[in-house]
């Protein structure tokens, strides 16, 4: 791992690597909500100021004030389909200044309260991207200027969201990309913590709004957290989780809002409260394509799910059945909710025979790296959903994930039933 | 003139001299209220295509969107007392973007009506200022990407206001910058025209809110511009009228509203049609200081003025009057009204004698390059002042102007009379 291919390898040979022997490096990062004005900038303030006095050494990545770059897309999308990478990188050109009023404003207020800081642009730092306007992925982060700025005492802040092409235009990461940004340069300072605030107050067994018995995790694995993602995608961006995997950051999810502690994402090891299962994550973005007596035929399968590919069509869940005659299969998948429509196109030209369409459709999953070492876990989920009379419509699994699909309508008591049969629930 | 020690020098000599010999090079700039919304934006884009098909190559620079740009220094202003230079860096960060949105935009509406067009950021061009923050001055201009982009028939869009330090930091160039830059931009370019777009259609004899019978002129010298600076603020600023004169930069001033010719900023041998008087200016923004009986010995002016320059106070009209005794003498000077108490504490802290002050004055001005060749013109304006009853309290000369200041009273009583009196009446 981590070899002289990634992209990312130079993150980890900063040109001169300093840190305070006697201080944590923090990077903290503050989202939209924890922006979105002056008086909440000044909060911002407040919170930088509190890791200060506790004697640790800061960075800060934000977000744009929230509504300000809706505002810049909805700006871009009315004048251009941008559907070019010229297109594009106009677009990143408009939408990156929201971040950047937002670095500006808090250097001034943490100046004019004493603390000695500075805004670093992303072609400034520079963070350094591929060209994939609108989506681009970071490549190398150079730490120099930022770690002779903290060797300064000057703190730095940073845009979250943007980078620089190599030939010295304005990248964007695509949404959610600040969390991936707070993640990158923490790899990069080979920080001791990232701190990711948000509004809301870590990560939770399951949807504290479907169970109000859900609880707060304190630790949760990398790679559950990313099986979490229906969950944890309006918490935290899969691809900061797989970059914090990847280079082994310290993240921690936590509210602006409030003074507890968040929930920590650590190595599986680091999982010392061994439970079975970690939270029961849902989605009901999907919907079910099931082909019904196609020709039992070698590549088959290859036939239905090749066009789909082409056209970049997700499909996620597949079952395949033989029927009793043997001489026919039915073929069951799940593709996003937003494609059915271009999916149903696809297989209509395919012209192998009948099929029918279900959006009204959930994915209920229970995630844990317990699963790996016990067993039975699936066999409890089977029964608690046949005890409540609940069909299966699709089963698959990975290491430590097993995900169901049910009728739509079922949901939330799928939901609390799993949560109180794998003893999540809390008080 | 124009000697090596010129730091602009560098804009005479691009490192590549790139102009289709067949077409002329226009730099279109458009100010905050042409670029508003995004209605307006399509509006300029119509502009840039009218002179792409008159046969011409264009550049375009533009304004932030009205108000924003004042909505961003409301922010900073919020958060900071902006009083180092480590402040104001930030405060250019924040309030640049006003013009990177507009900036992208345009470059998508063009590319979107087949228009290949594109954003150059100050940093990317690059535009080289100085480091005074908030009020820059542009060093050089690197004009080669600019020759090389239009060489590809790629129309470079680039934000006024804007500039970067030698060490990579956003500068602005203060209040009315974005003129500035477009006449550099079009110096470094060796364009053949600069086409100030705004909301009125060109300078006029003197303010159309005053005079009904104000009439546009075709033509205006460089040196009377600027003497009109009080009515050509609103129209051009100061600063850039300067950098045209010294580059010999074609400017015209119209209105981005209609399709009338503006008025051409040219050289003083260029205003073929010989007028006496090219227009009368006025401005209110005086106040006007009296020291009587103070003993007149040598240095008694240095005494007086020494600590206003220390302190940075603009003395404009300055006049002396011995007493009859020979003993005494009465200095009357103008400052601006706003450093009008900062004058008063700095005179009464040199105990030198009684003072008065008075702000409700005005600065009457008849200006043109006429009068190098034609006397009586000061006489004329006299005369004038006096059938009208007008006391005049000061008057001050240069070689194309005549001010007076008289009471604020008879501001526009004044100004009407002379306009009928110099032959300047329209219709």
């Amino acid at each position: 791992m981590r070899s002289g291919s990634n992209p990312l390898s130079s993150l980890f040979f900063p040109k001169t690597a300093y840190k305070s022997p006697s201080m944590a490096l923090i990077v903290q990062k503050f989202g939209g909500t924890s922006v979105a004005n002056i008086e909440r900038i000044r909060n911002v303030a407040e919170r930088v100021k509190r890791e200060i006095a506790a004697g640790n050494q800061v960075v800060v990545v934000l977000s744009a004030m929230s509504g300000v770059t809706n505002q810049l897309v909805d700006y871009c999308g009315q004048v251009s389909p941008l559907l070019t990478p010229e297109a594009l990188a106009e677009y990143d050109a408009v939408v990156s200044t929201g971040e950047q009023v937002t670095v500006g404003l808090l250097a001034l207020v943490l100046q004019a309260q004493g603390v000695p800081a500075r805004s670093w642009l992303g072609w400034q730092v520079p963070i350094r991207s591929d060209d994939t306007f609108s989506k681009a992925r970071i490549d190398t982060i150079d730490a120099e200027a930022l770690h002779k700025a903290l060797k300064a005492g000057v703190l730095p802040v940073i845009p979250g969201f943007q980078g620089v092409t190599a030939d010295g235009r304005i990248t964007t990461l695509g949404r959610g990309g600040s969390d991936t940004s707070a993640v990158a340069i923490a790899a990069a300072l080979k920080a001791d913590r990232c701190d990711i605030y948000t509004d809301v107050d870590g990560v939770y067994t399951t949807d504290p709004r479907i169970v109000s018995k859900a609880r707060k995790l304190n630790k949760v694995a990398y790679e559950e957290m990313l099986e979490m993602a229906s969950l944890g995608a309006k918490v935290l961006q899969t691809r900061s989780v797989e970059m914090a995997m990847k280079h082994h950051v310290r993240v921690q999810v936590l509210s602006s809002f409030s003074f507890e502690p968040g929930t920590m994402l650590v190595e599986e090891e680091e999982v010392l409260e061994r439970r079975l299962i970690t939270g029961i994550a849902y989605s009901r973005g999907d919907a079910r394509v099931t082909l019904r007596e196609v020709p039992d035929s070698p590549g088959v399968a290859a036939k239905v799910f090749g066009p789909l590919a082409e056209q970049e069509i997700n499909v996620d869940m597949i079952v395949q059945n033989v029927n009793a005659d043997g001489k026919a299969t039915d073929i069951t998948f799940t593709v996003p909710r937003t494609e059915l429509d271009r999916t149903t196109a696809a297989i209509k030209a395919l012209n192998i025979g009948k099929f029918t369409t279900d959006a009204n459709v959930a994915k209920i999953s229970v995630i844990g790296v317990g699963m790996k070492t016990h067993s039975g876990i699936a066999q409890k989920m089977f029964q608690v959903l046949a005890e409540k009379n609940i069909n299966i419509l699709v089963i698959s699994t990975s290491e430590i994930k097993i995900s169901v699909l049910i009728d739509e309508a079922y949901t939330e008591l799928a939901i609390r039933a799993l949560h109180t049969a794998y003893g999540l629930d809390g008080e």
